[in-house]
């Protein structure tokens, strides 16, 4: 296929450089600074494997840079506090010495949050949450945990199984991110059209500022006590302060799971269905998991899942006159009653929709590869295929407009041959998210040519009235547009924020918020 | 009854003084000022009635002081803009000549939000906006509806009802208070555990401030482009800007309401039902309406009720084994398979946690008389009883003892005969809220009675780790103990954005935050 569509050999042609051979200049720590991280409960890292894996995220450009052996910004030493203590003397430090810091959670930042941006200052350090990573309180009365910031996906889950409890939090990346880093990041998961955002989850934080640490929330389940300054810190992206600890609201592990899926004649017509479905039964009724392909992702879906079965799902929808169908995936998670009641309701309108059912088959190997399909662009890249993703939310009646611009925008500027795929993952009473994955023949200067797709479709984006992140964060990437969703206000409060938090301006540089004069 | 518990005298002994009598001074405003007022698109009222109208809320002491005749602090004008640009107009006039301004909604404020302090400014304004007060647009397809921030309550459904569409938002104070008073105080409504809180339900709002006007939130269903700045307006009670419009989600109109009513043979054992319900059948399956009172609530409601009935109710549950029974109402709204085993899965965990069920007439005459209990308070007023409410929540674990210190601190502090009563009326993953009425015969200065209450209670809530306010927000007499809920960095975050927002500090002075000076 890759031949065939790309015209690239299938074999590796564009190995990672080795380790030995990275470009990565001496670190700008002198000994004193040395002397004072030294002092704190942190272990102090200055090798070239910790130093290069945490000079970026996983964006293509950060891939790009690592694999050609480009870490000539690589952080000048890994910290890894051992306590709320540590980091706060870690920070006293910074402001001390004239350092800065990037928070690192568990490096999947697609939107350059990780990028190692100076600001200025002396030195960089990354200060890596690793240590901070386990479940400290359960309390299954009130349906919450908490935890160090720097636990991944599977120990959360692996550490409220045994209690018949779920954060139900599934991005991609699940098994590499880290709950401090939805919580800077506001993420989003596979199921959170049922389980809610990960913003949403959250019950309390813990930030630990330059000014010093920063509780918000309790155990209070609700309260009116002025402005919820909660979410000042949720979504900081590490620019305010660290987050080192976060109690979450937990879920009964679903009792069943109902599989579903379903071929619409378009994209459109599948997200009208989508959309009536949400509006006619309610969002209570919709499943977990909801998620609708357009042609294209569903078509590179059925060829790579190839065989025999493929061919003839492609021939009956073919017959039924869905010639270019849009695959809808399903599932529902709960009470036995209470889920078939739902599939049912919701199922009646997919049909009323012209939806044609294929059986859960397709909704349960879907659930089986959803972590692994990221680890198919290490092998695109190495085999010359430049690939990225990037993802909106639009309200429903800007939905078709909002894809057919950002589709066409991305289109013209990666060059053919190519494809452009996307799906809706989360569904909203007002709308829904929009996530495009492309493909393309890799160029000279692979950068250049991301730089150049990423801008049009960034402005694209905006024009359509859209949001320039529905899940990823801002990062660097997306910085520049952050007054289009704030306004220049906005951006005042915010910087004003930061200036009580972090007068000296040592956390994460040039993310977020640019500061006021260059932006 | 009002005889036999207080010993007070069943007729009106304390008559609300002719407004002709009431004290206020003369407006302070001169000429100057009028004439700059009076060049904005906007009413400027100076008349006694509107003076005196406008002169607080509807605390016992607000009530108490107009009920007098004091209006000595009444504002110097109140004035009602026609548009943004006047509100705008009116917010430069403040600033430039030394003018505090207290936006005015509904009036309804409970806790001193109206209170007419200059805070050291020269006069002061009341800026009503009851003539912003349509709506501007109804996007069905995305179900949302924008509406000018003086529309009140009745007039929201009323807009919507022919498009089958609600809000959902009930306070008990539904008929007057407006939706810019909702979003200023994070107001919840009695069947906010279904439909969700007020300001779950804010899409997008508009704030005018003296830097200019400030829009967060668009059609946009959701993003994750840095902090959820929109939650520093929602709730912000008029200190960083006056709300001119709002976009609120609306949902179908329920096709169905299914009524039910239980009595549990306390409060705290109606308390585990609930909260098994809501963790056994997820919250989703919880009625829109839940209320639990707790047995002085439920032998004042069944008294109030009289009747044949009512005895008949208590003499069954006393055989039943229910002495001191604590009274659940509940009501499902919604499509009906949905309510029916929604209703069917929660009340099987009622009976299974010793509830007694009573059938739902209850719970519809609950219904019928749910906005005209507050008319009550003017008479008992009238008759030498002191009467007030307040309010809070707490988590699960924490529930019964938060109640119980709450209630016997508002015993101990009224003084007897008195009558203290509680209640449940939004339920939380997490936890509950907890609404106490009281009563007691009016002392001979009843406003130092209301401060000792009052600032006994508020004492015990902090105690006890609650929260100051679920839903009344914080006005000018929860103030002083904001620090309790954000901490002193919290609160200087909150003043960074206000000194940003509204430098002159002309906004609704002492309300919120105190100023860092008489903190
Ligand atoms: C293959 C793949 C799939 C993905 N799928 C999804 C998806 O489905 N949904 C989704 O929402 N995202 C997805 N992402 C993006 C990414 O995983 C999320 O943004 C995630 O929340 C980042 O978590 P992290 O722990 O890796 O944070 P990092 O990448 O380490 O950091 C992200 C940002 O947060 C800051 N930060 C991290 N931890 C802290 C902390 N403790 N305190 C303060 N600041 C902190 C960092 O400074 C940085 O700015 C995907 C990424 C990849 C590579
Ligand atoms: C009988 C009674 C029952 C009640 N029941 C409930 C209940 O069930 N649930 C509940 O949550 N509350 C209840 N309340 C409290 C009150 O109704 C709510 O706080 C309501 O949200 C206030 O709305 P309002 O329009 O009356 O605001 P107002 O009382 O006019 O103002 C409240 C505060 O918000 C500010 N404000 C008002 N409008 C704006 C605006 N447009 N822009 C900026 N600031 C503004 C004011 O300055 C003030 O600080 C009750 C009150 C009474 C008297």
């Amino acid at each position: 296929m890759l031949r065939e569509e790309y015209g690239v050999d299938p074999v590796e042609t564009f190995a990672p450089v080795p380790l030995e051979q990275v470009r990565m200049p001496e670190s700008a720590l002198d000994t004193d600074d040395l002397r004072a991280l030294r002092g704190t409960d942190s272990d102090v890292l200055l090798d070239t494997e910790e130093r290069a894996s945490h000079s970026g995220g996983k964006s293509y450009p950060d891939l790009y840079r690592r694999r050609t052996g480009d870490c000539e910004n690589a952080p000048d030493a890994v910290v890894c506090p051992r306590s709320d203590e540590a980091i706060a003397d870690i920070l006293a430090i910074c402001v001390e010495r004239d350092l800065a810091v990037v928070p690192y959670g568990g490096g999947t930042s697609v939107v350059g949050g990780l990028e190692p941006l100076r600001g200025g200052k002396r030195a960089l350090l990354s200060l890596d949450l690793r240590h901070l990573s386990s479940m400290s309180d359960l309390d299954e009365a009130n349906r919450t945990a908490t935890f160090g910031a720097g636990i991944r996906g599977p120990a959360i889950e692996a550490a409220l199984r045994g209690h018949k409890l779920t954060l139900g939090h599934y991005p991609q990346s699940h098994q590499q991110a880290s709950l401090g880093g939805y919580v800077a990041t506001r993420s989003a998961g596979q199921a959170s059209t049922g389980y809610g955002r990960s913003d949403q989850l959250v019950q309390r934080v813990r930030v630990i500022t330059p000014r010093g640490p920063i509780d918000l929330g309790s155990d209070v389940p609700a309260s009116a006590a002025g402005p919820k300054l909660i979410d000042v810190l949720i979504g900081s992206e590490g620019t305010l302060g660290v987050i080192s600890e976060v109690t979450m609201h937990v879920h009964a592990a679903p009792k069943t799971k109902k599989y579903a899926a379903w071929a619409f004649d378009s994209f459109a017509s599948g997200a009208r269905a989508i959309q009536a479905a949400t509006h006619e039964c309610g969002k209570s009724q919709l499943p977990a998991v909801c998620r609708l392909s357009d042609a294209e992702e569903t078509r590179i879906g059925l060829v790579m899942s190839g065989g025999l079965k493929a061919r003839a799902v492609s021939k009956y929808l073919n017959v039924r006159g869905a010639a270019k169908p849009a695959l809808g995936i399903f599932i529902w998670e709960g009470d036995d009653d209470v889920t078939n009641l739902a599939k049912k309701k919701v199922e009646k309108v997919f049909a009323a929709h012209g939806g044609i059912r294929l059986g859960g088959t397709a909704a349960k190997s879907w659930e089986h590869g959803r972590f692994s399909s990221p680890y198919l662009r290490d092998g695109l890249m190495g085999r010359g295929i430049f690939v990225e993703t990037l993802e909106t939310a639009a309200s429903w009646s800007r939905l078709q407009a909002t894809y057919l611009t950002i589709q066409s925008a991305i289109e013209e500027a990666l060059g053919s041959p190519s494809s452009v795929q996307c799906h809706i993952s989360h569904v909203y009473d007002a709308g829904a998210s929009l996530y495009f994955t492309f493909l393309a023949r890799a160029e000279e200067d692979p950068i250049a040519q991301w730089r150049r797709v990423k801008t049009a479709a960034s402005e694209a984006i905006v024009d359509a009235g859209a949001t320039i992140t529905h899940h990823h964060a801002v990062g660097a990437d997306h910085a520049p547009y952050l007054s289009h969703e704030i306004g220049d206000l906005g951006l005042d409060v915010l910087r004003s924020i930061k200036a009580t938090l972090d007068p000296s301006g040592v956390l994460n540089p040039g993310k977020l918020m640019r500061a006021s004069d260059d932006a």
